[in-house]
């Protein structure tokens, strides 16, 4: 039988690394700084910890009600249907596809990243006639690109990234908004990584769905991806001709449990939950214009203090996304070098960092300062065990 | 800011009913005695509120590791692809039909229930052709029937559920599974409300992809979707001529991050597996021998308890579920009065069942007995609240 030691959280730079050995029974002690998950509070482990109640018992009901009034302030909206679907963010972004396109439709999608390219893959199972807009990685959404293929094509759907989490790059999503939304087209925007790191405004914007996900500036634990849907959208959604592809998905069942029949769908994740309800409550405590000016003053810092040891931000300053850092590695490293290097932070330290995806595997570094480890005790911490890795004679030690 | 109070949980009876009001900041003390979830052992609620780690750190890996080998062990199969879905059970059921079926495909469905049809649902949104077999409900599925639709269209699947939850019936899995594997059809099977309550064995059973949830008789927190495919099934995948409709339910690139290539698919719910690990523990500990005798007791002495208050079992006891009873409803309560009575165990007694689903609203009760609640206490405090509550005197309260 299992004896489960809950470990002191390495959280916010308070907790200090535990060097303890992972046995088969007690998990290591890690400061996040990847590109997610990030570090939960442990009000937010504690409240994962409460028994269970029943997805329809009216207490659980309650909850969930507050939980999607405090989504629909995070995410800048009105928006009747927002909601925590029970699932990662991949599904978040399959849910806003799949139920606005429909066999044959046109979308346009602006990619600058892995993640603008998955809304693609995922558009092309939906059946829809997909337009991607490249751009280079580490820039933002090619913008003219994207407003002349809306002028071309009067697509359905305009999709891209709010906060590309591949790349580091922090998009504008107002001129495209408009210009999709002036085109008749509907708006899809990924705001897996901007969530409670930036002050959003899907409303003011006119975004018409949007997704994020729990576990990157939220501080929870992975598997639910808030998303929301404009009344407009859900309007498409009704005028579909055929079924939305996935029943799991299907916005309008959902609307029955999330909305106000509460009519059975699926069994609510009710730990998660708990834990998000603890979460969205931090951030609205703390306050979005604090919040996202932590965000900013952690990446700054970041920047500043590795730039010494050879790392240089990829992306310029004006298009850069505080909760996601991605900083050049040093030549002299190489690809197995960057490696072996984040393989020591991670062993020696209690440090993760994210290595490059896609295209930008082995050249790039991730650095997640989101939620909880948005601070400079994490910066202090990463670059000391950085300089030290990098700088100390190994025969020394 | 919230300050989150962690009561006392309910599991086993050994928690007595926690009369505490719910406040804004704190939960109702439940026994879960409905379709699921059921109360999770205390070890499983220590365990999710463990800091988190990442999803590619090699110690949440192997933890991954250790979760999937337990879980082939509670499912009776050698399948290398079992693995813990990051979404509810309603989400491992597309899973398995999504993958499997090609639009155009033949599937053969029999259904006698709530999950039968849903099956029937899902399948047609996957664009196949489906033949659904019905039987009345509380009666095991038409074998005859499904033996004859076998014959006749030569499916693609044959897919039916073992552990009918919304009626409480228990399907002998092996006549059909094996008229269905030498007609080449692959076998899907529904395993939610029988894993880990009842000694399963996929490959004995000749299975070819099953789902469970997390929440029944594993007695975890909803929001995972333990899922087995076989190789047969995996070769039907690898031979598909249009790629899988669902990006995130896509076997292959599940298997890129489950299988041994441990490459990024999406961030998979961290804390949720922590709660899964300590639950499959707990139920091997046991073994499955003793878990299936217990529920099969526990089962029994409430149908002998609640006969003399009017409660009858509505299935014969040789297709009877041991997780999950379906009671007819006394006569004299009518519809109203068993919804108001349901309420009233809620309020007064903190214990929770469930109400019958689709064609047997207001006729049954669903109440569950499953992981950790298969206890005679658990029967025995259902009993006593009931007995008050339809033969006190209102006046004398």
């Amino acid at each position: 039988m299992s004896t489960l030691r809950v470990l002191s959280t390495a959280h916010g730079g308070e907790g200090g690394y535990d060097a303890d050995m992972q046995t088969e029974n007690t998990l290591p002690t890690r400061l996040l700084l990847g590109p997610g998950p990030s570090n939960a509070h442990p009000e937010v482990l504690a409240a994962m910890a409460q028994p269970l109640i029943g997805h329809l018992d009216p207490a659980f009901l309650a909850l969930l009600d507050g939980v999607q009034t405090d989504l629909r302030t995070l995410f800048g909206t009105d928006n009747r249907f927002t909601l925590p679907l029970s699932a990662p963010g991949s599904a978040g972004m399959e849910a806003c596809l799949v139920n606005l396109l429909e066999p044959g439709d046109r979308i346009v999608i602006g990619a600058n990243g892995v993640f603008g390219r998955r809304m693609s893959e995922v558009a092309h199972r939906a059946g829809a006639q997909v337009t991607r807009i490249d751009s280079p990685w580490g820039e933002p959404v090619d913008e003219a690109g994207v407003l002349k293929a809306i002028q071309d094509e009067s697509p359905d759907v305009v999709a891209f990234v709010h906060a590309e989490t591949s790349t580091g790059v922090r998009q504008d999503p107002e001129v495209i908004a408009r210009h999709a939304r002036e085109a008749g087209s509907l708006v899809v925007l990924d705001c897996v990584t901007s969530l409670a790191g930036l002050t959003l405004e899907l409303d003011r914007w006119g975004i018409d769905a949007a997704y994020s996900g729990s576990q990157k500036c939220l501080s929870c634990s992975p598997g639910l991806s808030p998303l929301s849907f404009s009344e407009r959208a859900l309007e498409r959604v009704r005028a579909r001709k055929v079924p939305v592809q996935s029943w799991f998905l299907d916005v309008s069942l959902l609307d029955g449990y999330y909305g106000t029949e509460r009519v059975y769908h699926h069994t609510a994740p009710i730990s998660a939950l708990y834990g998000l309800q603890a979460g969205v409550r931090r951030a609205l405590a703390e306050g979005m214009p604090a919040r996202s000016a932590r965000h900013l003053e952690a990446a700054e810092y970041l920047i500043e203090k590795v730039q010494p040891l050879g790392f240089e931000p990829l992306v310029r300053s004006e298009y850069r996304l505080p909760p996601l850092t991605t900083l050049r590695i040093p030549e002299n490293l190489g690809a197995e070098g960057e490696s072996a290097l984040r393989r020591r932070l991670l062993t020696q330290h209690g440090i993760e960092v994210g290595g490059g995806l896609g295209e930008l595997a082995g050249q790039v570094w991730r650095v997640g300062l989101m939620g909880e480890n948005a601070r400079l005790e994490c910066v202090d911490r990463l670059v000391w065990a950085l300089d030290k890795e990098l700088n100390s004679n190994p025969g020394t030690e």
